[in-house]
């Protein structure tokens, strides 16, 4: 009954129902499905749920579910398992093609083109001709779940062109592959990064592209169902970074999870903190006659990281997309009027708040005043300059916004705020 | 020259060029090209330089331009120009059928199913022969840049399956549509948000999907390129709305621009700080023995301001994945124990370096500790609640992180900081 009902349904529904059941339910299900389609389904389960259902299979189950799976996929799940179970499952593969061709995909990075990439393709030789093609992709294209592209290799396998088959039903069926191909075919190192190639798919619209080694020979073919789960993923990591949580948790996943990915930067915001504190405590003591002071350090700090966060973010966004172009020097100056401009604005607006609804002295607004013109400005430079140093480093950009920049902004700007005020009232 | 050496580029690629390039110059580039590539390039340039393009060609023109797009991009570039030129320009368009798909198309809001649709599609009816199919294919096909799925509809134009180009090769040509096609196929509703359609084309690995209105009858086809587009576009805004910048810009835009983007989320801050300067003003005459409190604001304040964005960034990714089930209540409660955990572990450290490093007493001590567990489950409720509420209004849940909710948590947390020390050292 179950299992009839179940097989109705699509492999990624039936993922995320399980996703909800405990394991033993879980497994439960597995085995009662179609062996076609609980490859799939363990395929498209949260990480931590697959990692816990592979622990109930013995290697022989592994290796028949990765039997089914596209060597992409195959060499993913394989690359999941614990080191010493990776060569027991291996060995239960009986494909032979199969095999070799995941160990060929376990050895590359997974961030990487080599690691996107999945061996099934279709490839014609530009020799043959349009029947022949036919024919034999006929052949071919039963191992290949969607057929885009076909690419067009030389005899030492080289990529020299590419045919969609919509050119070959148009073709004459005695026409030469060489006669009609399109020669100008886009392809990625097998050594890109995996955000470089999402970026060219995006910018030319492509739906599966061929991954190629450094002498032009046609390894495999990276497709955009993949890559739309890399953006996604980056998308997700970078919008959590940013908000100072550092490995990717969900709001499903356990306390202690949530904890790991949270507590570190609460740490480091609270050592900000302490840092702020001991400034105040050797201020407080120079400066009784001016006590109101103490009152607006919250709208410094405040106006610091906002102001940190929102240029670093731009930055990082730019570096993202490749767009930041030009020297740092020129985008500093940008930031530096930039800054000027909104700590003109919010700096007229507090003094006036100030005066009128504070009743401070003329010197002490303008204190507040001129800190909050430099704290803008500083944390702008900050906030620009930081993902900019950490990208040349090689370092992800991502950390550098949120808690990172408003942290390090509230100790320069509450430090910067007391100088200019010592420097202004003299104390 | 320039004319040779440019044609041999991707659209994309001369887009990305004439970005840079100032209006006069990309004006003279775009007369000298291919009449069949500037359309494609126009649609691929930065929306503010296509405004400008687009303001420097006549209406006539522009239409001319449009009758070689796909109508999707035609409607979508329609629908950029002030409301009395589009008229214009569609009367100039010369093809009545493209003209009446445009018009169609221009009904529909650009967020939802219809906007990101295009009229061009491969069907075929249930009564045909796979020869037939195949003679039909060609002619059509012409029209659709890429194939992907051949929809077939019964005589009342409804969707009833679907078929692969490789399926129609490999079947014999005497065969009907009816026996070999599949009838489980995907499809979303005209009027269904894009956000939901590229969450259903990622989840089941779609490059394309059909659209159809109430009666099931086939619209239009949405291709996984825009869909690309549309989550990129989704989650720089979400990023940049997380700090605080509220329309779209980029590191390049002017600084007027960027001032516009940035310069209300910094009012709303300076508001806080102010809110905040309010309290402190409040506190300070009536806890002169306890100055040592104030230097320990900036800890206050920096932990409810991270916390509420950790808080309020899992749930609006969650809200955004469709993966936040279940009561708010138990949500809340969740968040609760969260923060409790995280607030005792912050209170550890911090009332060790208060006692050891500032030699506070005793009891400020306790308050900074106490002060720091309350705020850190506030913070916590309040970065996950108001997501969720936002949310039930209808309003998009990713405003309410960033300066948003470290606003609001600035004040409160200051807040609850004093009254905890009022409650405990009694002044
Ligand atoms: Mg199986
Ligand atoms: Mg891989
Ligand atoms: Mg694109
Ligand atoms: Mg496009
Ligand atoms: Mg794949
Ligand atoms: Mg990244
Ligand atoms: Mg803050
Ligand atoms: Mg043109
Ligand atoms: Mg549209
Ligand atoms: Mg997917
Ligand atoms: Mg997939
Ligand atoms: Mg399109
Ligand atoms: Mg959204």
């Amino acid at each position: 009954e179950l299992q009839k009902l179940l097989n109705e349904f699509h492999y990624a529904d039936i993922a995320e129902i399980l996703d909800e059941l405990d394991l033993e339910a879980a497994m439960y299900v597995i085995k009662l499905l179609d062996s076609e389609m609980t490859s799939d389904i363990i395929m498209e389960l949260d990480e931590d749920n697959r990692e816990k259902v592979l622990k109930n299979l013995s290697a022989k189950e592994i290796a028949e579910e990765i039997e089914e799976l596209d060597t992409d996929d195959a060499a993913d799940i394989i690359a999941e398992l614990p080191e010493e179970r990776q060569q027991e499952v291996i060995s239960h593969i009986e494909d032979e093609d199969h095999k070799a061709e995941i160990k060929e995909l376990l050895a590359y990075d997974e961030d990487t083109a080599g690691g996107l990439m999945a061996k099934e393709l279709v490839k014609v030789y530009e020799t043959w001709t349009v029947a022949g093609c036919l024919r034999r992709i006929r052949g071919q294209a039963k191992d290949v779940t969607r057929v885009h592209s076909i690419y067009v290799v030389d005899k030492q396998n080289k990529l020299i062109g590419r045919l969609s088959l919509k050119d070959l039903i148009v073709a004459k069926s005695d026409q030469k592959i060489a006669d009609i191909y399109i020669s100008n075919v886009d392809s990625v190192n097998v050594h890109d990064e995996a955000e470089d190639v999402a970026r060219v798919m995006q910018k030319y619209d492509l739906e599966a592209i061929p991954v190629v080694d450094n002498n032009q020979k046609l390894l495999g073919r990276i497709t955009i169902d993949d890559i739309v789960d890399v953006m996604k993923e980056e998308a997700e990591k970078d919008y959590q970074l940013a908000a100072g949580i550092t490995s990717d948790v969900e709001a499903d996943d356990s306390i202690w999870e949530l904890t790991k990915a949270r507590l570190p930067w609460l740490l480091i915001g609270m050592f900000g903190g302490i840092g702020a504190a001991t400034i105040i405590t050797n201020f407080q003591t120079v400066m009784k006659d001016y006590a109101i002071l103490l009152c607006f350090v919250p709208l410094i700090q405040a106006t610091a990281g906002n102001v940190g966060v929102q240029s670093s973010a731009i930055v990082v966004q730019g570096l993202a997309n490749d767009t930041i172009k030009g020297e740092i020097l020129k985008r500093l100056f940008k930031e530096f009027v930039l800054g000027l401009v909104n700590g003109v604005a919010i700096a007229f607006v507090a003094i006036i708040i100030s005066h009128f609804f504070f009743k401070t002295e003329y010197l002490v607004s303008l204190t507040i005043g001129a800190a909050l013109i430099t704290v803008i400005i500083i944390a702008a430079l900050i906030g620009t300059f930081i993902p900019i140093f950490l990208d040349k480093r090689g370092v992800d950009p991502a950390v550098a916004t949120g808690p990172f920049i408003t942290t390090s902004n509230d100790i320069f700007g509450i430090l910067l705020y007391f100088l200019i005020a010592k420097l202004i009232l003299g104390f």
